[in-house]
């Protein structure tokens, strides 16, 4: 579903690992027939393995991204030492309930929760002092997070003159967002604030538009 | 926490690789104050690895799993291969809805959910027709659900009459729950039901006892 954070997550690694891969995008209210087929939970992201026997199907982003990081040895994005890996997996499994504040404060909620889940990475990104949490390149902490983080230009059109973003408490993770946004992964699949903004509106009237990046013929 | 199912995943796990280490048991309703030094969000389990700089400490069940079988090569628990690795933690995953069934059928709550859940292993363990999840030997499949398995005559015990496990459905689970009960890592931590429905019987009544299984000197 092109609007999907979660999904995002896999285009993210398999972009920056140049895995060639084929995108079908779904309408997730209105789901296809044969998506139950090949994943009968009927959720996204679900990633079919086309060349080895089954095919299997994969599910759950962060065990995706796991998958395609360790069978796909170009640019690897996990730490290779097993303490350091945990400890990025503790940093990612830790951004769920930040993830789930970003989605409270999209929907008209407190947005001190969101800031409050953010000022973690704020202070990680400072201790390495490096440009970005993979070092001198992205890493698995940075794709895994940056589609919430990419989603701050959304909640600022959302809210208006609620947003309150403070740079001043965030001034590592403001320069890592604009690194972020010049990275190849990242924009091969960035989607402006604006067409965001369209789509959450049409599915809050009730008739979410999967097709707003169709063009027509 | 010696009664937490989660805490007996990272026992199972350290006991099946034969990794030294000395446990200390809390009391989670009242939790001592250098827990939260070791660990903010005062979870257990908790492993605090005493031989590396800081000390780190991990939490997370299935991280700190991930981390020992990675970091310490006796008894591989994961598969090597990086397809069915990733198979073995969907199935892992899938078992939270599982162990949420447990947790409510041994409230009181309705059977059928977590029977229904249990239907996925048996399958899953009768197309692979080995004696254990692991093949010929335990591996992470079989450790990472024991906790629950090994409760079913908790369950049992605190039902009664309305106990309706059924050999004929569970064929599969049925013997794989008398071979995981010869294994020695299980065995090390095993515990019976009478003791556990009594810790959740001094739990429900609102004055948890700890220190059941402590001996007087």
């Amino acid at each position: 579903m092109r609007f999907c954070p979660f999904a995002q997550r896999v285009h993210l690694v398999l972009d920056a690992k140049q895995i060639p891969y084929h995108s079908i995008y779904i309408n997730l209210t209105d789901k296809p027939e044969w998506l139950l087929d090949k994943n009968p939970q009927g959720k996204v992201p679900a990633l079919e393995l086309v060349r080895e026997p089954g095919p299997p199907v994969l599910t759950e982003s962060l065990l995706i991204c796991e998958y395609l990081d360790e069978q796909y040895p170009l640019r690897p994005l996990y730490p290779r030492d097993p303490l350091k890996k945990v400890q990025e997996k503790l940093l990612i499994e830790r951004f769920g309930p930040v993830l789930g504040a970003f989605f409270r404060a999209s929907d008209g909620g407190d947005l001190e929760p969101f800031w409050a889940g953010l000022d973690t990475y704020e202070k990680e990104l400072s201790r390495r002092g490096t440009d970005f949490f993979g070092g001198e390149q992205t890493g698995i902490l940075d794709y895994m997070i940056w589609p919430w983080c990419e989603r701050l230009e959304l909640l600022k059109l959302q809210r208006g003159e609620e947003y309150n973003y403070d740079e001043a408490r965030f001034p590592q993770l403001t320069l890592w967002v604009e690194r972020m946004k010049r990275d190849q992964a990242v924009m091969a699949f960035y989607m402006e604030a604006e067409v965001q903004a369209e789509f959450l509106r049409t599915r809050a009237a009730g008739h979410p538009n999967y097709n707003l990046l169709v063009k027509e013929a």
